[in-house]
């Protein structure tokens, strides 16, 4: 049975992994016959966002990983602890949350950094030729990290910024994918676009048969 | 188009809405080409629970709609503000959150009250005959408003404590659901079982169809 890790970025769209992205990527893992693992980093979130007024809830505190557990039902690990010698493929969904809390790309752009400890899983799994997927705005991190070529949808500043830091980008619609053969890096723009779910999901199952099949 | 209310109870299984049942739900809502309008109570969460290590969180405090915001993308209303007048069906996804924060199962058993808005919208959907979609935990509720029969899968307790209610119970497996034609309430166990999502998913596929058929 192939195992493929999957790190989240916390719960909500705003300030954490895109929820309905997150859990369409573990329905299509599940039907693909994988064992999924999920991670996260043990740190604060950036910053708690009230997702019914789009403010910032300045008097909150929230860790990523404890957020990361609502999403996985309590199944998720420290990223620290993700070793990718333990799995064939990794998978990283959107969400505002991979922009501000697995790097800084939310405040920073091209000036990016990327967590140290996702970092180190991108490089490591590219390392020993293993796929990955990343959708949304977590390509950026593919970008920085790997120099891939990667899809972000058709968001003109972010694939400026992609080109910046060391990546390439090609536009696509939100229900295909982007295919970097050469880092066999998959990417899906999924609610890159101001997309229907049933879109996104298309896009999504797309990504993770491809990163299944490569696995 | 038909429209389709969905209550949801917060944003996580423990303490809140089931996230994948609720993602799962939007999902095959809008692969019927449906209008979805979430909705949500405009309450205090009766606690908030650590999802990583399933304790309760004693010092904070999360809204039921604040956090649902979070599953809808930011697009969620009032559950005092849902007329059923204005949608075709009414679907209430699971999690402890629909029996602690919708209700009182939690913590009252076959005792249980059903918070106002959600007892009226029950009552008001049902009394237009429309079609009314209950996943997981959340049917305890369908039993006390209105003496339906349902499934929670093969929970014992709880199917005990739907019969002293003043409802029924019918056992189904994960993957299958059960309708009340008399009530037009449509039922899925989904995590009620230790499952796989891909079971769930089968499951809320099956209700979210015969929902939108009736409606």
């Amino acid at each position: 049975m192939k195992k493929v890790a999957v790190i989240l970025a916390g719960c909500g769209v705003y300030d954490g992994s895109e929820i309905q992205e997150a859990v369409l990527t573990l329905l299509y893992l599940d039907r693909a016959e994988v064992e999924v693992s999920c991670f996260a980093p043990d740190i604060a979130q950036t910053h708690v966002i009230n997702h019914k007024t789009g403010e910032i809830a300045e008097t909150e505190t929230r860790n990523v990983l404890v957020e990361a557990a609502r999403i996985a039902r309590g199944q998720v690990e420290d990223t620290a602890a993700l070793n990718s010698e333990d799995f064939d493929a990794l998978i990283i969904p959107g969400g505002f949350g991979a922009a501000k809390n697995l790097c800084n790309f939310a405040f920073e752009g091209a000036n990016v950094s990327v967590h140290s400890e996702i970092e180190k899983a991108l490089k490591s799994f590219h390392t020993q030729k293993k796929p990955i997927g990343i959708i949304c705005i977590a390509p950026v991190m593919a970008a920085k990290v790997l120099g891939a070529t990667v899809t972000i949808g058709n968001n003109s500043e972010v694939a400026s910024a992609i080109k910046k830091i060391g990546g390439n980008h090609i536009e696509k619609p939100v229900s295909e994918i982007h295919i970097d053969e050469s880092n066999n890096v998959i990417t899906a723009p999924a609610y890159m676009y101001d997309a229907r779910i049933s879109e996104v999901a298309e896009g999504i199952k797309l990504l993770v048969c491809e990163v299944v099949s490569r696995a």
